[in-house]
């Protein structure tokens, strides 16, 4: 089962932030610096500015694992839900390693491997579908020639700003794993193949606690000397907020232009939205977000899923950002898969806007 | 059963925010006007500098009505939950205005008049409880008098920026209810008797939808002007955001100084951090929240409660603000009412803890 991941370009739909919110934090970094807002692992579907949207899938998800096989996104898709989304970027990361390892020198546990024996089912499902980006997270040049084969035309790689979460998630030093990435690029850049970075445990690990700023952005640099198009900054467990998000920004924006950067919040502590808030003020203009708030991850203790992409929109369309992201069809997307999995959203801004619909419809 | 409320003094624990976020909206408050968080039905119990902290308890709450008399306030106590919180400003505005409604003109349904009937019972109950406040919501003269007569020490009113919402929830124009008001505020204050103004749909009214900004800065000049000591901006069913919630801070820091406002939002539609977040950084220093998110409105449909007082503590400590807050503490106090109200606890936070809490237990 793939969890799709958008990018959605945004322009400012007035200039009230333009002048309010821009010029907090970093004075330097123009308005129009935010122009894309990024959902991951989600899906708007149908926009009526599909030109303006790029989308992404990664495969494999936690979620997918209790979803049978065969009739989610090529029934969302039949269904007209485009853009079907069922997983969280975080959640990828640590299966797709897994499974990639079965083809490469990483450790490998069978019971992933046998999980994720449909990845190819997956990539030749989603095949034809168009006005999307179906990146495939690579932990090595080994994985990433069999994402390759399987028909990816865009990969991600990614480290940690933790080296014990480095190593309980991909099984390597952070310095190795940019060895092994760097291959990785190189070979993507020889076939014109773009390569996103992530970056996993900025503000905290839960292992080590509190990470240095300059230890993500020594990280965040490395992947941006070797090539990567855009670098994801993700709060892995969620335990950030402005106080901590913000000068781990600063320290990486002193080594990365601000063009190149996402920001990944999950959103296990109810942060979520102002780590994004005060991450628009610094001017980043990419944003990650789950549909429902999907995600998790198994090697991180307690730590809920991205931020659900309901509430970012619309936080977004109440500042005037012109997400091109239909909510309506976006919460019908995130109605689906909440239902197909059975949980409840995880996303107060669909809850609240079924009640209304609910109370509506009594009328 | 009591609601309890809480205003914790804070200052800067470091001056990260005082360059980085003070000057944002509006550059004329210092940094200095960041010296209370108020926490709205809620509380921590025993914090460390209990002379910091003031307390103020409002009587009668929607989850009061669902709770077993008799046992829940005293008995935390007991248990040394020094200052146990059952509710929600939002709630108490609505049934105490029917309490109270038996006893002047306004209409009056027996429902809830008939579950208010242990209000004087509450009043004697936390009669001994000090270091604490505990206003009572008082309608007009009347209501006032019988709070008086029960003991009350500290009052609020409650106004509205809507008059479809004035006209549901306390049943007359929003003039009637200030001319009501001017006579509260003056027999108050021949008592000594602060009083504390509340406004409702700040942002949006469930039915006329957007309220504009002039409209909330009319109603919080004539509540200033009448004497009240502090007001409080009320986004009743959460639908604001930093774009709609700031142009209305703006039009009220025109009228009334801002050491003399506090901001109320509700997480419906799970923004409240982030409007906080932009509250703080116009200068807002008092922050209303609900322990656990507890809370609601009859008269709202869909309206959620206050955004829950641990997401709100977390995100201050996270940036560095010292608010006197046991977040321990708070959590046991969310733990408790939560459990005795049988549902989940609105706090992401203190689900996040909990899960750390019992995970460490098991190793």
């Amino acid at each position: 089962m793939p969890a799709a991941r958008a990018l959605y370009k945004f322009s400012w739909g007035s200039t009230f932030l333009l002048h309010k919110l821009v010029p907090v934090m970093l004075s330097s970094v123009g308005a129009d610096t935010f122009k894309r807002f990024s959902s991951t692992d989600c899906v708007a579907a149908a926009s009526t500015s599909h030109e303006e949207i790029r989308e992404e899938a990664y495969l494999w998800s936690k979620q997918a694992r209790n979803v049978s096989q065969g009739d989610t996104v090529n029934g969302a898709l039949a269904r007209g839900l485009n853009y079907q989304a069922l997983g969280n970027a975080r959640d990828a990361w640590c299966l797709v390693n897994r499974h990639y390892s079965a083809h490469c020198n990483d450790k490998c546990t069978g019971e992933f491997s046998n999980k994720l024996a449909d990845a190819k089912d997956v990539m030749a499902a989603i095949h034809n579908v168009e006005s999307a980006r179906f990146p495939v997270l690579t932990p090595n040049l080994k994985g990433f020639e069999a994402a390759v084969a399987a028909g990816a035309k865009e990969v991600a790689i990614f480290a940690s700003a933790s080296e014990s979460f480095s190593t309980s998630n991909i099984n390597c030093t952070i310095e190795d794993s940019l060895t092994r990435y760097r291959d990785v690029v190189l070979a993507a850049s020889k076939l014109s193949i773009p390569v996103r970075g992530y970056i996993s445990c900025v503000v905290g690990c839960p292992v080590e606690g509190a990470v240095p700023p300059t230890k993500v952005a020594y990280v965040a640099r490395e992947l941006y000397d070797m090539g990567c198009s855009e670098i994801s900054l993700g709060d892995t467990i969620g335990v950030g907020t402005p106080g901590t998000v913000i000068p781990m920004l600063e320290a990486v924006l002193g080594v990365v232009p601000v063009d190149k950067l996402a920001v990944h919040f999950h959103d296990t502590y109810g942060q979520a939205l102002s780590n994004i808030l005060a991450s628009l003020q610094v001017g980043i203009s990419t944003v990650d977000s789950s549909v429902s708030g999907l995600g998790g991850c198994p090697y991180a203790v307690g730590a809920s899923g991205n931020v659900a992409t309901e509430d970012v929109v619309y936080m977004l369309n109440g500042l005037g950002v012109k997400t091109n992201v239909d909510l309506g069809k976006l919460m019908l997307a995130g109605d689906f898969i909440s239902k197909h999995l059975g949980r409840p959203s995880g996303s107060k801004t669909a809850v609240a806007l079924s009640k209304l619909t609910a109370h509506a419809s009594k009328l």
